[in-house]
């Protein structure tokens, strides 16, 4: 018990520091002055230099023997927690430091090159910088793998989902790659055939936005007092344990994309303030993984505050808010403009359908790059291929195509297909969420999210890590992961009625 | 020099700690949502330690010897660095870390007592808890004291101001005694042989208050680039090095009380914007201690932005920015209001003339309490006998005599006399600075602050911690500190015209 003890001691202080990362993390996003980007790099590089030191000190692995060798008298949460341990530092451990340090200093320069090269659609002033990031990214999967005894590729994927593997990708990405084709075409069509979506005008003061986002983050559960909404340039959701903050971009011209945007960062916040209490501060009380942190901010966003019956709660509130008029503000075209299919170039920008087809394409590459199965100089025209193949498109510029994305450059190899599975969970949670609880859905068209939040508190949240992903959705669902409840979920919202 | 190169490692390094810290009490005063307070102290705790691990790991004191043996091959600024990286590591290795933590424990305790017990008066409610601080407090100046060969008031007093000795306060603050009630007297006699002073009629709009702020703040020289201004409910100046983060607090009704703690704050800022660039990250680099940073807060508040020469640039200023009519703001009339004498119980609302009153009283008692000669329990009475002897008023409630401040209580014993010191700082300095460049006041009556502001760049904001302070006074004024110029600024601006 006392290697154990020992351990949580360790993890709670490494906890901690990883707090206060976030913090700091959040504040270079939404606070810092430009002038103290270097003092900042000092602050965030030193914290995270003294928590991997503290991760990989001599006498944690010894300490993690010791502690397993003893589990027999650790409860259920504990010994997921050691086994969390275990996983954390084999991650940590696996990297030499100067493989660590070296892989950090390309990815700062390939980012700060990229900037460049995506505003010029100049490829080949980031392939040197991009071709080192990967050399690295392939060493690192490699020495994980070892360490893992899993491939590279499928050691990358564990880094942000923990038990995720290629091999449990590649049949539902394959299911969802046959049909998205067929379903974006037939979708277009349908929405051919309907009256024209009429758009909403504004100006919309950024005021009343940001009014109507805390109120609608108070109607899905946000906890101010435990968290904030802030401004900044790319929307996420950070900060602590304890001090949930999540941010967002106004338009004066739109405020549709600023409101969705709050309601998905809700969603993960929701998964972050719904950890379990007494295991906050360990592994084990950390959320599971990237692909379900995703599923919260999906099903949030895409399944539930994109459904009928919520948006016949929003239309009149937004119409008040903004004090709009005719039958533009109506529920039936707010859910069409909140629910249209438009095939573009660039990721962020897609609506529901098309999304997964980003992923498909980045999927397919990275999977190759990874393996040196393709050279990166041969991306630009394998991505333009790939989104020709699923999207249909024909991309004219790399910045529109493979430089649309920070991901690579930025050193998250195996963090892509996340999205796509975390749409796949959501889809599969909403549905046994509203089977489990009949009070869900017309819930959510009086705008009350606790049914909801009740269900996904007891069967996501408040689970953080004690079961693996598959464990958890299976449990909650009823069967694994598959491809054809999300694919369901596409045919019912963008085929019928 | 090896051994010196492996320190100033290390003091980088804590001083990344110490700047992350800097920005997370930021947070916490300005951002942080309540239900993080937990949640924040684990984050603070843990950096705070760790800090302090770094300065106490059992090789400093050895490569520090080292060091100092070698000490030949270092430079003017390397040696200064190496003794101020004496003096902290002698201050932190003198007390033991169960004192540490009990004093910390203490005090927080105190702190959470203190408010209750300000808010009802009642002392008694406190008292059990001021005296375990005040033990802490004494064992903590008994430990420094033996490692630094001091008293234990010393010890205390060089934690907060290097070098500073009650043997050279003694005399300073007798001169300033003695001639304190007569002063006061004569500037109240003469304010009441003026004409009556009008008031300024609010409301005064936060937004216009706060872009006035701004305004001034960049006259006086701060730079936005790598600092904020933000609001608090206690001022203060805070943030990390390339990032000084100053706050304020707004009232609608008076607008002049904002505007004087900006720039009262500015002051703190620009010290820590001008700390020499090289050694920033060093302890050589950081501000010389807590006198003379309240003395460049004092000079740009008091000393400049009191003069008649800054009020005849600043009346039309805000008459304009507040649409303000009449001869309330004249440049006559704004000047009496910011020199308005009239002794009052509260120490933070005190006038310039009467501040140092509250100063003396609780630095004779609290070194009378450190050294035994005053029973804890006998503190408010004797509170109120000093308050009475010196500015002739009779305490008629504790919440307005001895429980005001959160100093005791915070467990900052040995920092009110910095207070005091640093308006005779300013006002030596300040005449030093006039006598050097005939611009600085005309610059002063136009809003131009560069030549006041090149001045204390070179001749004390970009000395870091070079010299002692006494070192740099008299380098800075060709004397040391006296109590003379400061009460012949007072006679000046008091009592003459």
């Amino acid at each position: 018990m006392q290697a154990y003890k020992s351990l949580e001691e360790r993890f709670a202080r490494i906890g901690s520091i990883e707090d206060a990362l976030g913090i700091l993390q959040w504040d270079t996003e939404t606070m810092m002055p430009q002038g103290a980007a270097d003092s900042r790099s000092d602050q965030l590089a030193t914290l995270k230099g003294i928590a991997h030191e503290l991760l990989t000190a001599p006498d944690t692995g010894d300490l993690l023997g010791q502690a397993e060798q003893d589990s027999d008298h650790l409860d259920e949460w504990q010994r997921a927690n050691l086994r969390e341990m275990r996983r954390i530092y084999l991650h940590a451990a696996a990297v030499p430091a100067d493989l660590v340090e070296a892989n950090s200093r390309a990815v700062s320069r390939a980012e700060l090159v990229w900037r460049e090269a995506r505003q010029n659609g100049d490829f080949a002033l980031l392939l040197p910088h991009l071709a080192q990031v990967l050399s690295f990214q392939q060493q690192i999967g490699q020495a994980k793998g070892e360490a893992l005894e899993l491939s590279p590729y499928d050691a990358l994927l564990d880094s942000y989902d923990p038990g995720l593997r290629q091999a449990a990708i590649d049949p539902l990405f394959a299911e969802l790659g046959a049909e998205l084709p067929v379903l974006v075409r037939e979708a277009q069509e349908r929405q051919k055939r309907l009256p024209a979506i009429q758009p909403l005008n504004g100006p919309f003061p950024v005021d009343d936005q940001r009014r109507i986002g805390e109120q609608l983050m108070k109607a899905v559960g946000f906890d101010f007092n435990q968290g904030r909404l802030d401004v900044s340039l790319h929307p996420f959701c950070g900060g602590s344990t304890g001090d949930v903050r999540i941010t967002t971009r106004y338009s004066e011209a739109n405020f549709m994309s600023a409101l969705m945007g709050v309601l998905h960062e809700t969603g993960h916040a929701l998964y972050e303030q719904g950890r379990p209490e007494t295991w906050r501060r360990q592994p084990v009380g950390l959320a599971r993984g990237m692909s379900l942190h995703e599923s919260q901010s999906l099903l949030i966003e895409m399944q539930a505050c994109r459904s009928r019956e919520f948006v016949t709660y929003l239309a009149p509130l937004v119409r008040e808010t903004f004090q709009g008029e005719g039958p533009a503000w109506s529920p039936e075209n707010l859910h069409r403009i909140l629910t249209r299919v438009e095939p573009g170039f660039i990721r962020v920008d897609a609506d529901e359908i098309t999304y997964p087809a980003h992923i498909l394409v980045r999927y397919t590459l990275e999977k190759a790059l990874i393996a040196g199965d393709l050279l990166i100089e041969d991306l630009p025209s394998a991505f333009n291929e790939e989104i020709k193949k699923l999207l249909g498109l024909t991309v004219p510029d790399d910045s529109l195509g493979c430089l649309q994305d920070i991901h690579w450059p930025g050193g998250a190899w195996g963090y892509f297909p996340t999205y796509t599975l975390g749409a796949m969970t959501a889809a599969q949670l909403f549905r046994a969420a509203c089977q489990a609880d009949a009070d869900i859905l017309p819930g959510l068209e009086k705008g009350d999210f606790a049914p909801l939040r009740s269900w996904l508190r007891a069967n996501v949240h408040a689970k953080g890590s004690l079961m693996t992903t598959d464990q958890l959705v299976a449990a909650a669902t009823g069967q694994p992961l598959t491809a054809e409840v999300f694919r369901a979920h596409l045919r019912e919202r963008y085929l019928t009625h």
